[in-house]
């Protein structure tokens, strides 16, 4: 199956996603409860890839890290299983995709270590929240996403564009809509561009390298965020030997509640 | 004299006012504490006047209120004098400019209420301090300000359009600044728009209605924040028997402090 009801429970969702039950998109599920980008990466490589997500918290906020060679985050919830636990994985080899499971107990080994990123599914429910009405999901397509100009601070081989996703608003929605993501920098905070997107390398907002294209209407502007799949950028431009990521769409729950009330 | 070098504590700018030895704008002065526009009015106006703040908050946050016929505000200082510690007054009849002088000792009442309204200087403070330039302090002319197509919530005899303030910045720092005044309700809080000023109804951004024009760089977006001119064309609109208000520039300096660390 590729979608199911709406889940409430954080744990719910993962126990769907490890019986097999649920490989669909995670966003709308356990709403209220953080949702994370995941990288999982031999140790040799751990230590430059802290070091990249620290030095670029906007697009790689950092919501959680495992020990080596432990497949738990006790942190980001009690039973996370992060083998099992995600929908859909993608595995990589020196780059290239090899493989596309449910789960990856098999890949599994003992030098891994596990890091899970700030995602935009979490800021998105506190606008909607807040009253604001987000474009691409009334739309019912996946948010527009483009690499930009802007690029990482690199950290041993972790480098390469910031990737943006965008939501066009009216410039009163945008003011709000600023307001409120600044408050969650572990979902990627302020945006980091308003306006024209040619400032940042974007030459045809009709064309997202990523995702599908969203209208913007004359009194409205392009709000662009950082993005996770600036995570997977940098591990692609790495060739790792071996990496584990999260399928798009597809992340982990976890049990840590985002908070709803709007300011 | 209409300048006098930085005076550092907020009492001592105040005597400076009480003794005549200061009658210049207060811009800069008392770095670190708030300061506030000013309105007294008699007492039957000040039931409306207050839920007329209370009902416009961006432009009108309240820093402090008096007791009716008490010149004194102590949560804004222990020994302020209302008639005496602004270096300059406006006296008004019937919405007439009858007078400015120093202090408004002779025209006190028994009557009066004030009103000290939260102020932008304060919020000015704390974009110098986070690293962005603001134009016109730069270019040392006085800030734009326009009367906007948007209204104030009328109380009673008390209404009329918002007047906004304009700042010009890339859209990196013009986030920033956004982030930074959403924190700060009591000095107008986050901006009310962005971008295109003929949403707001300004036809001309070049020719402002109070203040100086400041230039825009074609990288740059303009950055409207709610004025406490607002407060000023509302009495004017409400035409009071009697009203007293702060010199355009010579506010009330508190000994409320300012948040001055940048998150």
């Amino acid at each position: 199956m590729n979608a199911i009801d709406q889940i409430r429970e954080p744990l719910s969702v993962r126990q769907a996603c490890r019986t097999g039950g649920f490989d669909g998109p995670t966003s709308g599920q356990a709403p209220g409860f953080a949702q994370g980008n995941l990288a999982i990466l031999p140790a040799d490589l751990a230590k430059d890839f802290l070091a990249f997500c620290r030095a670029n918290p906007k697009p790689c906020p950092i919501l959680g890290v495992s020990e080596r060679g432990d497949p738990h985050i006790p942190e980001l919830g009690a039973d996370l299983d992060i083998r099992t636990d995600l929908p859909r994985y993608r595995v990589w080899k020196k780059g290239e995709l090899v493989d596309e499971p449910t789960n990856v107990a098999t890949y599994w080994r003992d030098d891994l270590v596990s890091f899970v990123i700030g995602c935009s599914f979490s800021f998105e429910e506190l606008l909607l929240q807040a009253g604001l009405s987000i474009r691409h999901i009334e739309a019912r397509t996946t948010v527009p996403m483009y690499r930009t100009s802007l690029t990482t601070t690199p950290v041993g081989p972790f480098g390469g564009p910031v990737v943006v996703s965008m939501r066009p608003f009216k410039a009163a929605d945008a003011i709000r809509a600023i307001e409120i993501t600044s408050r969650y920098p572990q979902a990627h905070g302020a945006p980091v561009h308003f306006g024209r997107p040619d400032l940042i390398g974007i030459r045809d907002i009709g064309a997202p390298d990523f995702g599908e294209p969203s209208s913007i209407a004359a009194d409205e502007v392009p709000v662009f965020w950082a993005c996770g799949v600036t995570l997977q950028q940098a591990v692609e431009t790495a060739k790792p030997d071996f990496a584990i990521t999260h399928a798009p769409g597809r992340m982990i729950v976890t049990d840590v509640p985002i908070e709803l009330a709007s300011a």
